[in-house]
């Protein structure tokens, strides 16, 4: 698979991201690298201390300013066949002076949030009005995904739903949570993945923090073990699922608990379709926990979008009234957390159709028992 | 080896960030997770969407503010032995009005300058003043190290020598780029790093660029290979070396050219020592590579400072006045790049000295010839 899509993708998502601009009322916006960057030229280049930034301007051709020795990180990209304009700088050169060429003083900029302070103060001195985040005109073209992103994040789902397909060779009592690790990461690769971008092995106690990746705790039969894994598959679109495993009959209070769970993640997706609120379909896995009494074992939102960024909008979260649209894609994972104990987590990657939505994962959502 | 130092250096760091935030005139500094994160407390801590952040007030205790579910990711640090307050919240809450607490509309920030622009415009929202960057004051502490850093930067250099002087293993004409990449990765892991952070196998034509990482390209007997890699030591000190390798007997144009290089690189290094300005270092590598008429082959700085992050302050380039002080440790690494062709590039890492500098690293500077 190629690392980015047809150039002509790339000159449509310009386009609109200048017609955005325009509408937001800003005069241009300023793109670092990362997945904005990436996202609308192709380019995988990843630079920090010097200045590789894409501006789109509200009127005329985008241009690209990079340090000279970036410009060859640059030929796989779009940018070229695009001919996009590239004003290339040298140590010592100041390259805000260059992304901001033709501005002017006054000019309202927005820039990409993952720009480093390092980059943003600077702009922001140039300029007689504080820059604003770009975010609301780049969500529109990032949270909305085409066909070929959709096609995409399909692959990443059956690739990761393969390599939970293979737990049992790689999760078993008396191993490290590192040695699970390793052979999951190497599964993740053999299945289609570029790399692996996390894998968390929680086992025990360890599954009840949400964000434990994984140590060498030697897992135990009596241990119920979540595992969250996920990376990117060309052209960058990255799949992301967790499943909770055991090595037996669960403990009667641990089934319970994960019977609920399980009930809350399904209206979760069930709840998910055009024209509702990503808060509701927060709301609609907590009520059931907060019903059964399990509300604080909750500790994190429902779900986030993803994309070329593993966490991206929309953001399935209390207090985030944005209406849901055709063609996001966000996961779906409630979680139950017993500090010192035990933990577990179903997680779902799911495309939003025209009438509700299309879950890129396949796997079964019980408790999957592995033999030990 | 342990992922940090012992509370007391974070301890110690802390309150000399305090007193430089108060002799800069600010009111606080605030600190993202990244390097300057771990550097002030220990914690390897990465989030990008969900604030986590250090306040350090000019007066008082610093605090800490994160996301509940990252609390288990400050466990490893010196946070709780210190006894920083930690201000936890949940999604829905305003973790800038908790960063910002007892601060006043009025206060003078600074933050540190990996904070993405997603933070900081919140930041700066919620001020009267605009932020600057923390860079100045974070600096001063962290381009001097202390003696338990330079024992990591040169177990750091040790443990990379070992892998180059291990490239007859790895390198031989026949294989990919990628293949020998992929053993390289191994090998940096064996010798003692963490992981490896970049690996530059740069053969023949792509050797002409200094960012190249691998490709497929399969290795010719007659290619000049430049290999630039490196990676972390516990607790989080980094590597970086470049050597340049070939098969057999250089060409006579190779051969002279490299000859340059070599005494230009040699120079810069003596030309290091406390009272000296970082670009005189660069120049005094510069101004061999002119006199031979190789000025226009070597397209960057001469070097930049290393610790946590692989780049960071003093960056060793025309145009930086700022004078060199014992305990700085910085990269010496010219290079001349024939596009199309081949490249060469030669770097060590040395620490600033009372009266001159210590190389970390000791492998021949030489053209390394390998068998075929």
């Amino acid at each position: 698979m190629a690392t980015r899509f047809d150039s002509e993708v790339y000159a449509r998502r310009l386009r609109r991201a200048a017609d955005l601009t325009r509408d937001a009322g800003y005069d241009a916006i300023i793109v670092g690298t990362g997945p904005d960057f990436r996202y609308l030229t192709g380019s995988t280049a990843e630079t920090f201390e010097r200045l590789t930034a894409l501006v789109i301007p509200a009127s005329g051709q985008a241009w690209v300013v990079t340090a000279r020795l970036e410009l060859a990180a640059l030929r796989e990209s779009a940018i070229g066949e695009l001919g996009l304009r590239i004003a290339d700088w040298v140590d010592g050169d100041d390259p805000y002076a260059l992304a901001l060429d033709g501005l002017g003083e006054s000019a309202r900029l927005a820039v990409s949030d993952s720009l480093p302070a390092l980059h943003l103060i600077p702009f922001a001195r140039r300029t007689s009005v504080a820059p604003d985040l770009a975010t609301p005109v780049l969500r529109e073209l990032r949270m909305i995904k085409d066909d070929a992103e959709l096609e995409a994040l399909r692959r990443a789902g059956e690739a990761i739903d393969r390599v939970h397909a293979r737990m049992a060779e790689f999760l078993k009592p008396g191993r490290t949570e590192a040695e699970v690790a390793a052979d999951i990461d190497a599964a993740i690769r053999a299945e289609g993945h570029t790399h692996a971008e996390f894998i968390i092995v929680g086992s025990g106690p360890n599954g009840a923090d949400p964000h434990h990746e994984h140590s060498d705790r030697v897992i135990a039969e009596d241990d119920v073990v979540v595992i969250d894994i996920g990376g990117p598959v060309e052209p960058g679109y990255n799949s992301d699922s967790t499943r909770t495993y055991c090595f037996g009959p669960p403990r009667a209070d641990v089934a319970e608990a994960y019977a609920v769970l399980e009930r809350a993640q399904a209206a979760a997706v069930a709840a998910v379709r055009p024209g509702v609120s990503a808060e509701s379909v927060d709301a609609a896995a907590r009520d059931i926990l907060v019903d059964a009494g399990l509300g604080d074992r909750f500790i994190h939102r429902t779900g986030h979008g993803i994309g070329l960024s593993v966490h991206e909008e929309p953001y399935i979260v209390a207090g985030n009234a944005d209406v849901l649209r055709e063609g996001m894609a966000f996961s779906v994972e409630p979680g139950v957390y017993f500090d010192g104990d035990w933990g577990a987590r179903i997680e779902d990657i799911v495309i939003v159709t025209a009438d509700g939505c299309e879950p890129v994962n396949s796997r079964p959502h019980g408790l999957v028992v592995l033999p030990n």
